[in-house]
């Protein structure tokens, strides 16, 4: 946009000038996308697919503080944790609708950034803006986005068709973006009793990225396509590993056995959950935010991935009589909680 | 439910509890419908259909006052006004997901209520529930609605496809819902002076349900396919008949003249805008909330729809050069603005 468009403010555009403005230089991409923004539908089509469709409410105060986060960032994180969940179906994401309520103490430059994350993560994983909404809001900023994906209908997998001695199987790395969130708050804790301090985040990129700036692992499933390979299970870690391997093992009713030292912890969240005190398990198990794949291998299949840098291998399924348990590194049966866990002999 | 389960609060259920609570009685009965609640993303198979999605974020304050809107009443007027987006395509609504943000002011029985709302609407227009989300929130309340529909490709009506001279039509009558709510509001303020003052809604049902729980016009569409007729083009009333006739021309390019006397309006809206000296024409212009549907049918097709009661013309499309007007009974050219309404002389 130019320099003058700049000076426009909301009130002179009003609502449907707002949307015009931000959606005018939107492209559409995919096949599938047959109409955008515009009308009171999109229109998509994915003939011989199956359409996978989610949405996520994201609300002020609740999953985002505007006080350490960049609307830059928080627009991309918005689109990214949507199409995590498409590509937790073993689904490509194509298309989103992005629906905004925010208060007048935003202008127009406040919602351009916000956009301008949107759109980014959009170029970055491919997906049509073929909606939205904007609306003004007397209270917080809240950002809905409805994210809808395909897949060949033999090709999509649930959370509850694991199987006894599956393999479980992570992406990445888990506890990050739970860590970056407490030296976030620690931070804002320190400006709002010594307003004139200056945060002190550097050295921590890693665990601020993981918590603002987060990636979906649109990569592992091109390396599924690409391996002719698929899951037996899987489920997006978006409430920490104990709570999603939980959902995991109800939902297919089936415990599970998994152990401490085979959970990914990266070295620069090790290193602040020392500063923390933090016990790096926890935050793994009970921190959020990681949007990583969990999912679930026929031990036929380990083959296929054993040599793949970004998956790990931390336990496997068993019957549901065995319950779900961590054996930790002292060799003691600690059974998962979706917060929070505690030892067997409880 | 049982009465003993009235007694959980929402705090002893967490929020997968709850989800569960709410959900667990949802039945799929579309053969579209292949997975729902309780994984990533729903699933759903339109084969050799073509896919609608469209989304409404509903904010407390700006979209709905909770002082006098039933949450019942506001479970089942968000569905219905995302699924009229989906009806202005010409499309059959099929399922839609539900997430919804609320303060810990509301108990387990409040958040129930909105629920039967929905589920009630959905009943009615046989729409599936297929995912959704609850979160709390720190300020109000957030309702997000994203209506999925299917339609033949072929079937789709748009905006942007009206021609020179086709006839403007519109369904139901309107002003009602924009009459319902100064109603509301001036009650509201009664009863903020005088707390003790019952609110006088005696006589008023019809504009007070126009206003809390609309009608989408899925009777409309079937009328369409029974006659075998396609609209030329077609738009949703959400915002005033001005302000939607307006975007209708814009995207088609073309201009409109319709009349005055032409516009349904009931008799109980005509006796409200006496009472409140609002000119009648005005609350069909510029009132929102009717949704009803505006469309445009070429001149041969009017045979099909001309002994329809519920469709009425009321102009028709011109060039663009002639501009948006509207004829006054006076027979006064009156140029039609998004917001308000001045004569062509102006």
């Amino acid at each position: 946009m130019s320099e003058s468009d700049k000076n426009y403010n909301i009130s002179d555009l009003g609502e449907f000038g707002l949307i015009e403005h931000l959606t005018k230089n939107i492209q559409l991409n995919r096949k599938s996308s047959i109409k955008g923004v515009g009308d009171d539908s999109a229109v998509l089509d994915f003939s011989g697919k199956q359409t996978l469709v989610t949405n996520d409410l994201l609300l002020e105060g609740i999953h985002f503080d505007l006080m350490y986060t960049p609307l830059k960032h928080l627009g991309y994180k918005a689109v990214v944790v949507n199409i995590s969940d498409v590509l937790a179906m073993n689904g490509i994401p194509t298309q989103i609708i992005v629906s905004i309520g925010f208060s007048s103490r935003f202008g127009l430059n406040y919602i351009e950034e916000l956009y301008e994350g949107i759109r980014l993560a959009c170029e970055k994983y491919q997906v049509d803006i073929v909606g939205g909404d904007i609306s003004s809001s007397l209270t917080g900023m809240t950002i809905s986005v409805t994210a809808i994906g395909q897949a060949e209908p033999g090709k999509i997998v649930y959370r509850n068709t694991a199987q006894v001695n599956d393999i479980i199987c992570t992406t990445g790395d888990l506890g990050g973006a739970y860590m970056g969130l407490q030296l976030l708050e620690r931070e804002k804790e320190v400006f709002k009793s010594k307003p004139g301090v200056q945060p002190d985040l550097q050295g921590y990129d890693y665990i601020l990225e993981r918590q603002l700036k987060p990636e979906a692992r649109a990569d592992t499933i091109r390396f599924f396509e690409e391996k002719e390979f698929k899951p037996s299970a899987m489920i997006d870690i978006s409430d920490g590993l104990a709570s999603d391997l939980l959902h995991l093992c109800h939902q297919s009713d089936l415990g599970c056995k998994i152990f401490q030292d085979k959970i990914p912890i990266d070295k620069n969240t090790q290193k602040m959950c020392e500063e923390f005190d933090i016990e790096s398990t926890t935050a793994a198990l009970n921190g959020g935010d990681d949007h990583e794949l969990l999912f679930t291998i026929s031990t036929g299949d380990y083959e296929k991935i054993k040599d793949e840098e970004e998956i790990q291998p931390i336990g496997h399924m068993t019957s549901p009589d065995f319950g779900c348990y961590m054996i930790s590194t002292s060799e003691h049966e600690i059974k998962l909680q979706a917060q929070g866990w505690r030892s067997k002999e409880e």
